[in-house]
């Protein structure tokens, strides 16, 4: 039943995520229409012959999935906006990186909604419904939260959406899912803001001689501000990530004002990184259940398919060997 | 003249970077011989069809240039062995990343020797003589190293071979190249290995959600720790390195546990990381003095020919427009 999923699935915000969404649902057969506040957006996608509606309540009518996917700052107004449309009980999810805010500002204000938070790891150098690809998913880890209030029947509607895009689905709490973004994303960001400006501190010279290690660990500081903010204010765990990162340079500079070596830091990265690179994965099958599956995610898994028969749902996954 | 600025190159180590330096130095009609303490290295460019030394003194036996490209671990040994055979006046180069240890350790084991210190960007994932490239050295950096006592003549020489082999020549002071080095090849190398370990230290789940932003942050972990400390430890420079970079995360910790935004670094990092890319460059034509090459280097230029004629020897290059 992977194609009904969803009758209808309203699509808020027609960037690169929310144009490729629009795209690859309609693609596995389930009707959509989407919404933009940007008119020359919602022009280009109804050219594209994909239908728009001339606003949210239209959108969201008949709607059983809504997926909000308006830049982040956007999201506050958006929700008062569609709000009154909301029917009782449609899923909705988002597309945001962090997690807690979201599911804060939905509880606030559209509780009747069955919300489930989402974050599709699909981003690519470019944005706008112009770069909007049907497979941006596939292969691409998309977490799927869970509060122990969560309906479950509504995350594994939207667990079998995403795993039918080919995304691996990541079960975690809010909670759970930014703590570990804070490590993974918001710190990479940061280190690499921090890189350009001292690698710039140290003048022209030193700009010349830069090369690889400085152009990949700056790479990130190219991201749009904006997009920067929304990947790392609001999350507390980044402080605690900023923290252990602090602790590692200063061991590092107070090795070397010693006299001492980088040798057990540089090891310890390595073998790091490089484990992480040799990770092997083995096949899980498990029945749904709120604990469950935040242990898998916890254990570095995610669900591939979710399976619906006579006996009831299975779902099928990965984990660390 | 170029392919008459030394008679006959010895090249002491033939891993990459001097398995590369052979085979161009060659390709560019000069004398070779080479020579490395590994046998299994040494009958490899022998099959290759390149002349091996059997010792370090045969090796330099006429050699009106010496390259030092052995691993950073093996030269105080390596200088001690050779010392007694460098004949007065042998210009005398290196190509390791830092470049005052290096320094210090001639100085003080072959003092007769007209030392260039030298430090081309132009490393590969890879290693080894099976790795080495003729063309490695095309567009690439090469830091060649001035002091107010070097010989001016044996920088020419030795900055017209580095020219002619492709490479861009940055003049630099050791203790300049080495405070610049430490900003852009150190400090980027232990910022890779803290994010590796903070990454790790969140659990799997944390490297299940590991996309682009960790990926190459931590691209540079990969590299063998034992490099890593060669190009790190012995560097006053990166004491100051990781404190500039340990107070730009002190400021966006503060932020963001006093529930404010890394807006004003995010700003600052896109803007130094966008600008390095922007960077345009014009020509320049210079004399050879070494205040005006220091300045040149500096100002973030570099030098991309020699010529000589009648008139004597003017140097291109490029700076910043």
């Amino acid at each position: 039943m992977s194609a009904a999923a969803f009758r209808r699935v309203a699509v808020l915000g027609l960037g690169l995520i929310g144009g490729s969404l629009l795209r690859a649902v309609r693609g596995n057969g389930m009707e959509v229409v989407g919404y933009d506040t940007d008119t020359a957006t919602a022009a280009a996608a109804s050219a594209s012959g994909f239908p728009v509606a001339p606003s949210d309540a239209a959108a969201i009518h008949g709607a059983d999935l809504v997926v909000l996917a308006m830049p982040l700052p956007d999201l506050p107004d958006a929700l008062r906006s569609m709000a009154p449309h909301v029917a009782p009980g449609t899923v909705v999810t988002d597309v945001g990186t962090l997690k807690q805010p979201v599911l804060d500002a939905v509880r606030a204000t559209v509780p009747q909604a069955a919300f489930v938070g989402g974050h599709p790891l699909a981003g690519t150098e470019e944005s706008g419904w112009g770069a909007a690809d049907p497979t941006l998913f596939r292969d691409a880890p998309w977490a799927l939260t869970i509060e122990e209030d969560t309906d479950l029947a509504a995350w594994l509607r939207l667990a079998e959406l995403a795993c039918d895009l080919g995304a691996r689905v990541v079960p975690a709490s809010s909670a759970e899912q930014d703590a570990a973004v804070a490590r993974v994303i918001g710190l990479p960001h940061v280190l690499a803001e921090a890189l350009a400006l001292v690698g710039l501190a140290g003048g022209p010279l030193g700009l010349s001689l830069a090369a690889g290690s400085y152009m990949s660990g700056s790479r990130v500081a190219r991201t749009r501000p904006e997009l920067v903010t929304t990947w790392c204010d609001g999350n507390p765990a980044l402080v605690q990530a900023l923290d252990d990162a602090i602790a590692h340079l200063t061991g590092a500079r107070a090795a070397l004002a010693d006299g001492q070596s980088v040798l057990a830091l540089a090891q310890a990265g390595h073998a790091a990184r490089i484990n992480w690179e040799r990770r092997r994965f083995q096949p899980v099958e498990l029945t749904p259940a709120v604990d469950g599956l935040r242990a898998l995610g916890q254990d570095g898994g995610w669900v591939t398919a979710v399976l619906r028969d006579d006996d009831g749902v299975r779902l099928l996954g990965m984990r660390p060997a």
